[in-house]
């Protein structure tokens, strides 16, 4: 059943924002969670030969959006009011990114959610993120 | 002075970080501040008709990052510790934004500022982000 | 009439929440924003002879609640959804606090504002808080 | 041999800081990790009959602030540079809050870590925090 949904979430996003799955697999859409592998290339790193912090912005809000897409259903104009990271370790510029969402709350108007960013040979997290997205009311 | 302060950063990243400056234009270059033109394209649009929250943080994180070059002069290791971003207004699709920063403090082993964010033709911020630096120690 | 709102504001307080009247007053009530006071005494220190943290945030909190009841009238029942916190300079642990808040954005739902401490007798700034809060539905 | 780290803590904060323990009552110190009790009295309620966000934000500092020592060993003048909080359910008004830290990163310079709150008889947290202290460097 979740798998199914996978599939519909994955539908939605190659049809409404193709580009966000260029470089994004979805590994896992869990109760209240989702897992996505994101592929490092050249043009994510910056000086110090190290992922560049917006890449990993970028990586934790696509996880967190595909969290609630998976919680709440295709709501396609589900904006991020407001997030939140903190960097804790050095990725690895050769190894892929794994995030791990787990949403907070599901609230009507608001939905909060954590986002862990490891570089997949290590377990040591690279990043942290909490990020609010909006969901709009729902039409009668 | 302030200008060739402007020409040595752009001769900087261009060596080193020559990506980052493929969408962004330096405007100004003052105490303790940045201003940086970003041009939108297609590829920064999400479902919605709307610039990206990554997108906008990636402005964001850049003209802190520009600011700090700007202030303490070209030190290409001082990494993001830290980013926290609102996102206030919808930004408008064909239009290029605008990030104003400013550092509210320059601290030996930290650098804090924040950015506002706006469609070029629009006077309210589209979004507002409060970043951190890290400054390694000079080595003597 | 901002002096007869601030005159409402302080009523409210008195009669719901009248605590938080105790060590703040309340300096003014502008457009989309409010400047108050705190009287820091020997319950707000930490080791280290200066300000807490959490006596920070109280006033950033407050700061902010006061201007939005300033903004939308008197609304009990706001909740703040959100604050981040970055502290700039040490206080002077015998001054008192100045807290100067302005709204960035005010939406039928989220209200956003910024707020920025000083200690008294210096003008640069001690902390820097962001903070939203949620306005519930009104009773139709 | 946490236990009478657990003790050392004590009676640092006995001497250094004693208000904050007429509130706290330190349950664990376990390795990057603590977990502290608060008891809620009127003084923490705010309009709404609920507990406020800056009761909530003081405990939240607070439990970083036990972690890090127990980690660290007793080092009064860390101190906090940054913190975010999100409120996720409201707190009820007649119970205490149990506050659980997990630090996520130790570095030299900055300590990371997040803290879920809990009204003692429910399993749904009433907020999240994520804080950074800064450390001093050691004297030699």
């Amino acid at each position: 059943m979740k798998n199914s949904l996978k599939n519909e979430v994955i539908d939605f996003l190659k049809q409404e924002f193709p580009q966000s799955l260029e470089k994004c697999e979805i590994e896992e859409i869990s109760s209240k969670g989702a897992t996505i592998i994101y592929q490092v290339d050249s043009k994510d790193l910056r000086p110090g030969n190290t992922v560049s912090g917006p890449t990993m912005m970028t990586i934790a809000d696509y996880a967190l959006y595909i969290a609630i897409l998976g919680e709440i259903g295709i709501v396609g104009l589900a904006v991020t009011t407001n997030l939140s990271i903190n960097f804790l370790n050095k990725p690895s510029p050769s190894q892929n990114i794994r995030a791990v969402c787990k949403l907070m709350k599901v609230g009507k108007v608001l939905i909060v959610g954590d986002v862990w960013l490891y570089s997949i040979d290590c377990d040591e997290p690279i990043a942290h993120a909490v990020g609010t997205y909006s969901i709009p009311p729902k039409k009668s």
